[in-house]
């Protein structure tokens, strides 16, 4: 018996789904302790855009560890830090005239959501939260209950209370659905939340995810964003982008919601922002909000890393010059090229997704479950996820060479074709 | 303007204590970015127990980092983790006859606080809690709820909820006190958990610091803690320790109930088990507990950081041979004879602590503030906690040399002296 | 200074709209101290279906106290109550075929609400309750948490949980409403309770009233109450019609919802139930609900009212013969046909209702103020209702003599002719 | 199978102690259908302080149904309710120089709770409330927080929050007991409410019986009211008195706290208020409390009850002159000196109690239930209460003649030692 199978608790989850021990990791391939290799269309559930071990960063970490750069230091200054932030603001923040502060907490998203949801509901002075269908927010209990899924909604042990969920705005209609997504759902919030009589409050803040990763790769339209935008200042709510998963480059631009003409209250930023895997969570917060925070309430004692600094800073470098999301571009195609005729071919098969991101909704949770075994026992390591983990989603680190991203693909519709077999 | 005033949040809290910008540090002592040193009796909040910077670790990964070892799993298994596991088990919970479980989550202690709750109240049917006075366990809803002091709970912006305080058993009672502390508390709860007619029903666990850090260095008697678990069985509660601040060799054990005959269900540990400041969680479950766990269902991005095992693994060699400890007993008690005779001088002053972890109980606030900030301006980095911020805490790393130790004492007593003024 | 202006409490209402003090009344008129009657447009807020002083139950009551009869018994068996419940099943369950229990409680409609709720969520193991937008079912915390109105929910003081809100099914589509009421309601709660990541779960009950009296007089459409009543069953909810202020007789027939097809699990009452304004209050619970009910567990210490099961049989006695039902109908064609031309004159005005209860919408608050301030100082007891008042709601005794009934009408009409001028 | 079992709900309870059908009843004398007499040691569950079909409030009623009297006017002003707030007035408020409000609502003691909790916490802007182990009071969600027993506690269906329970300074400590009742706990609240990191904040109200009915007849000692009385006004929060069973004379005053020197902002009362078992529910509020409401935000259709302002006229006609409360002291004496000797006799028993209320806490609740069901076989209505029913209540009409209330306890001593059998 192994010593996870002996000591490893029973919620352990992705290592039943890749039963073998990785070893090492460079780019977009991860080997495991006997030498076999896959190509990582995973990512590190999107934290890894830059690859694993990636050369600029690596180097920069090693040397600031051999010059006993500071590792830990909670929310003290530190130089590593204010290389990160004086790059962050010159690199994302000016060029889009951004006013946002950056706060920093534990680092884990979940930790990022759970800051935003009290800034805003101080803020307001009101407690309930809007958030959607499909999202995903995080594990600990104030961000779970803006968690849709139930499977994790059913491990809180207590009543998920303060956050109402409404239809997400899908930008494609899943064929059946009758949740009345799109701009239907903006006017009937806006007719609940302007009654004084509809048992309903206008809330602190709407939570949206732009492209729900988890949820199944749903994109939300630009117009139903505006929409969203709208209504929230119209409301006095406030809007809370989660960019967590799809931020950092993911979609061709550093933001998700980049050229959509809105303007977040917060963004939740955390996965890719440390660069390369060691973790950092960080919440831009407009000024006018972040003032409400006294100093220390909402601290965290990892929130000051280092490495995450060091890599982080590397990371921010990939959009001083046009040259990686130009690639995102050229490779998103790829990707939906590629994919693509599934669509075609099944009539239960939808595709979504924008930039490196793409989701094959095959229907149901068994077929998927099969394609990724298929694809994973063939070198290839990808995920599903959206309810009952019907939704196969593809995300590979943005770095990934073009040859293996294309090899990748050929294997993935392979054995979607083989699994699926004739058309429907 | 810095970067820090132009760009970071409010929020931002041990930067206004220690307002410079530090750049390297080794084992005990930090460098400011003016080539200014410090000797550090913070360490981190107590993550640093072996030291900024750490030789072993240090070394260990750079080469995991230089071979590509993978960084970032999630809860895939890697061999980084393996021997993390294997060294844990062998090392930690064999000598003990401990059949815990391990378990990852999101890498900071209110994660680990969150997956405990989750698992007690599934595992009873139960919703209550019940927390101490003075307990610190983190910031995210759940163990908010848990957290005691006002200042951080008055930012969740919603009631918290499902969740008792009792009075804590310090082993000292704080003159004035009048909350009868200690085995008395212990009766009542039996008492009030007995009688179905009291309001109150048996709580799903008890959660509790042996030594309450944060909450101002208040340390929990053993009959107390004994009780406590006597009563826990009684009820049918599960007994959880927080031992994040004081675990991991703090007390001159590696747990810090080692020899208390107590038997956690769960101990949450994180702050120094990842080694040398790189964030890890982690949960003992005991197998009966665990076994309730669905696969996924308290996941978290960062459950499986390759750097941390690799440190935190080098961390556990130090409980494989009796060296540290011992001197964990001789510097604790240097710390003690240090500072003992201030009880004695000032009547509002009292000492508690055990290992190498003291408080200074300077009776208010304003005072310790101004000991606080003198003690940085002569180079000694030292912080403040308990209720309204009136203990000074004492945690050098377990590491620091016997003379910096004993340098740095005295410039505290002097500095306490000088603020303090003659004896009342 | 009146006794009322010296000593009563702030909250005091209707004695604001109706400035003076009654004494006597009989049927339809209520006579003040200053010997100035009124034709009663309020009946009690929907109790007195039977007129003031009803002189069948006053001569039963009188004869009942008389000879010594039990007043007040708790759910203690007593005579008058046996003879309540055999005629109640006679008269009204039998013929109708329903199974259901009588339920006795704290004789005030939120109280019957309470024991509804707290029996859906017993049966279903489930906690949340799906109310309605504009609906009305009291005043106590689990009531209150049903209501929608805003001015009653900022009395809580605490969060009012456990309950959803949603676009009531309006037989009528309010111009500018965009809640898209009506069966595509049905169809999106069927998709977001049928989707297990929708965040929401299946509800242990649906609590609506056939017609919302305070809400505003708006009536669901026998359609949509008949898709709700279907969803209800596939999602393993119970159905709870809340039918004290429409029931009793007020719409024609017993129940507001016979000739519906419908089959609630549960059905509130109170108001009319008592007969003549003595409380009482009253679920039918089907059996297979009812019997999770433990003796004792939910008390109230006055639901065994003698006099009240006196005068309630004699209004059971109303249900024996078709008469005063047939005078219902022919009386709600006389309300409609004075009230409709409203409809036609003003844009703003929609008339809604069913039997004897109509509501004229004049739009604003203010307006509908104006009337009724008009009215009364004209002799007649009107009340507004709905969001803001905006509602003339009539709900007259259903005894009414039809020359007053006409007189009053006209009363009404001419008042509001004034108030709203020419047509728009 | 009688109507009752082929009709009444489960719940049903005190039918199932006393299994008759009770037909008529005067002053303490209850007749069954089969004409068989019982002498009522439990007065309506202490509703009927001045007995059944008291004489004085049937003429009073009967005059007033016969003269067309307003029976039911929400809260209109009528000239019943003017006599009653003059009354009352005059003789309980003023003599007292109590400046309190009346407030009325819906006419069940749970329905005055949840209004008193509603506007402490709107006057205080806290959520918080204390109540007390073996409190009763009510069954609506927001009282039935406040209730400790488990048995209605655990009908509720949802978590009930927002309250606090601390143990009752019981005058008799309990052999056994070991909750630190009495001042230590007054103490222990002003330590951990005074402390801004106990985890607890101070409370909007302390919510308190003086003497508990029904949670065994505890009784508070004058000391530790007055304590509570001084923390309450310390802490900035409301003290409301729940006199809802032991008010109107109960304790040979009118209310049960006269004589003690404390002040309460808000006092409920219901049950006996009333008069003769017609529901009247009442709050005292003090007028810079009473203002913060806004009119009819705590409404309640029967909440004007013109019999019960009639009978609960004459009601107060028993306190205009002392002959009555006089008469309270002289039966209370005959009631403890009859059962004072079976506590000395055995071990287990104790006697508690004031004015014409006692208990005997028979030690458990299967000796109760023996006792009970001996005297009810023998013509005599005593209750069970307390924790698991081991209290027999004592508390028979006021009104009772002296020969009654002689014989009735002959016949209870009887049983109880018959039950009990030779002294431990």
């Amino acid at each position: 018996m192994s010593i996870f199978e002996a000591r490893e608790s029973e919620i352990r989850g992705y290592c039943r789904v890749y039963p073998v021990v990785f070893d090492t990791a460079s780019n977009a391939v991860q080997v495991d302790d006997q030498g076999k290799e896959y190509i990582d269309f995973f990512a590190g559930a999107g934290v890894l855009n830059f690859g694993h071990n990636n050369e600029r960063m690596k180097r920069a970490v090693i040397d600031y560890i051999e010059s006993n750069g500071v590792t830990h230091s909670l929310d003290m200054h530190s130089t590593a830090k204010r290389t990160f932030m004086e790059r962050f603001t010159k690199t994302i923040l000016e060029p889009r005239d951004m006013p946002h502060k950056m706060q920093f907490m534990g680092p884990t998203g979940t930790n990022s959501v759970e800051a935003a949801l009290k800034i805003a509901r101080r803020v307001t002075k009101r407690t309930q939260i809007v958030a959607f269908t499909h999202g995903f927010h995080g594990m600990t209990l104030g961000a779970l209950a803006c968690t849709a899924n139930q499977v994790f909604r059913a491990a809180s042990g207590v009543p998920l209370q303060h956050v109402s969920h409404f239809p997400f705005g899908c930008e494609k209609t899943c064929s059946g659905c009758t949740m009345g997504c799109g701009n239907g759902v903006i006017e009937q919030m806006r007719s609940l939340y302007s009654d004084t009589s509809s048992g309903l409050q206008p809330p602190a803040a709407f939570l949206v995810e732009t492209i729900q990763a988890e949820g199944g790769v749903n994109v939300a339209s630009k117009e139903w964003l505006q929409s969203l935008a709208a209504l929230a200042k119209e409301l006095g709510s406030l809007l809370i982008i989660d960019d967590i998963q799809v931020g950092c480059g993911r979609t061709g631009s550093f933001f998700s919601f980049d050229g959509m003409d809105i303007d977040p209250d917060i963004v939740c930023l955390a996965k890719g922002i440390g660069g390369w895997g060691t973790p950092m969570a960080m919440n831009l917060v407009k000024p006018e909000v972040d003032k409400h925070w006294n100093p220390g309430e909402h601290t965290g004692t990892f929130r000051g890393q280092g490495l995450s600094f060091v890599a982080g800073s590397e990371a921010i470098g990939y959009f001083e010059t046009p040259e990686l999301m130009d690639e995102v571009k050229v490779k998103g195609k790829i990707m939906l090229d590629a994919i693509a005729p599934l669509e075609k071919k099944y009539d239960q098969v939808q595709i979504r997704g924008r930039g490196m991101l793409y989701g094959i909704d095959v229907g149901d949770g068994a077929t998927a479950k099969a394609i990724v075994a298929a694809c994973f026992d063939d070198g290839l390591l990808v995920s599903a996820c959206g309810t009952g983990g019907r939704v196969i989603k593809l995300i590979p680190p943005l770095t990934i060479p073009q040859d293996q991203l294309e090899s990748a693909l050929a294997t993935l519709v392979k054995h979607t074709e083989k699994v699926m077999g004739g058309a429907a």
